[in-house]
């Protein structure tokens, strides 16, 4: 099943963009009556009938409607540190697409090495990771934050009543960390925040400030887990738990 | 941490080849009677002393051993039929690896695209993986086998008294599948195969033989997951339950 983006869809009429026109009508040849699959992106599928084969801009009328298509029973924010070999964080966001997100939001750290980040490439792989693991919704890749910044003025979204707010970490001292399972477990509600630090860590006035603001301390098990791989990790830990 | 690899130790002395030596006395300048960490591959983590600094082939005095070092409760094989893309499954072998797994055999399916698959890169990433999430032991990369000789000849680790098998996938069929938590759920002991299918899934007869074999069919949720990402998530989701 090949899915197009429309950056526009009102309920009865489909637009494609240019690269997503091409892609249909030129690549897949695609003509005028055919029937094709797209997304809004904000958690629509709709059956189209193409009416414009236009590879520039190519519009669609919309046969039938699938709202909530290829969602996921949570709403899952993932706050992480970008890495300082670019891949491997926009590895995290294909496969964080792939089980099911929300949010990424890149956090710069203290302890951060990549203190600037670039969110295009990120907001295309999404986009590529969305249509091929058969979603509707791509995930929002926020602008950029400082951890401190995101810790304190992060929201949960307007619809949950209550939020999980979660923040891994390998710091040493006395704070008592639980398993990010048992955290999970201990939460009733569907609104998951996670805040996964960079290389060198949080610093301790970073993790503070999160436990002031209600972040529980987890950990991911016993294995040291690349930045990356603790995002990807966690990420799955909330998808299984839900399942 | 910085850890080295012998391909021999004996218990009292380590011995380092010419690329692990260069690293340790040219790259990173150690000079014998310098403290050094030596990993023998195959479960035991050693603190030693640098006794030969050569670059091409040096040579450490254990001073304490830690068997079992970085290991984790359960033991776990993956098999899984190599990607079309080669990146995307060396990814599985370092991500795999970093979470934990004992056994890595590149499946070919009767639907694979790819039909060889040398093992030497993934080597060099296991070890890579090994020593970088600080674990003694490097996963097994064993050579490629089809689909039906893995299903009809692999048998559990002589320790293990049972073994939980499992093959996910995807076909569309009558054959019932539980959640992989599920099947772990009802299980109690260590020993757990995982078969991960190719891009194009199993062929109808190797899931049947499959099943013929004891495997038990297992879904990884709703998401549609790429090959690799649902070889990373099956891991994962062992890790997960043992911790």
């Amino acid at each position: 099943m090949e899915l197009f983006y429309a950056y526009e869809a009102d309920g009865r009429t489909c637009r494609l963009d240019a690269d997503e026109s091409g892609h249909c009508c030129r690549v897949l040849r695609h003509r005028a009556g055919d029937e094709i699959h797209v997304i809004d992106g904000i958690g629509t599928m709709y059956r189209c009938r193409l009416t414009d084969d236009n590879p520039k801009g190519a519009e669609a009328e919309v046969l039938e409607a699938f709202p909530g298509w290829g969602g996921h029973p949570y709403r899952l924010t993932v706050a992480c540190c970008p890495t300082k070999n670019n891949d491997r964080f926009e590895w995290f966001v294909e496969k964080a697409t792939e089980v099911g997100v929300d949010r990424i939001v890149p956090t710069i750290g203290e302890r951060s090495e990549r203190k600037v980040y670039k969110t295009d490439r990120a907001l295309r792989i999404a986009l590529s990771a969305t249509k091929q693991s058969l979603k509707s919704r791509i995930p929002e890749i926020a602008e950029p934050v400082s951890v401190k910044d995101f810790i304190c003025h992060s929201e949960p979204a307007e619809q949950a009543k209550e939020s999980l707010k979660l923040i891994a970490y390998c710091f040493e001292g006395d704070t008592k960390r639980i398993s990010i399972q048992e955290a999970l477990r201990s939460f009733d509600g569907k609104d998951v925040t996670i805040l996964i630090g960079p290389e060198g860590d949080f610093s301790p006035e970073e993790a503070r400030l999160a436990v002031e603001h209600g972040y529980i301390p987890v950990h991911l098990g016993a294995s040291r887990l690349r930045t990356e791989t603790a995002a990807v990790l966690a990420a799955t830990a909330v998808y299984l738990h839900f399942e």
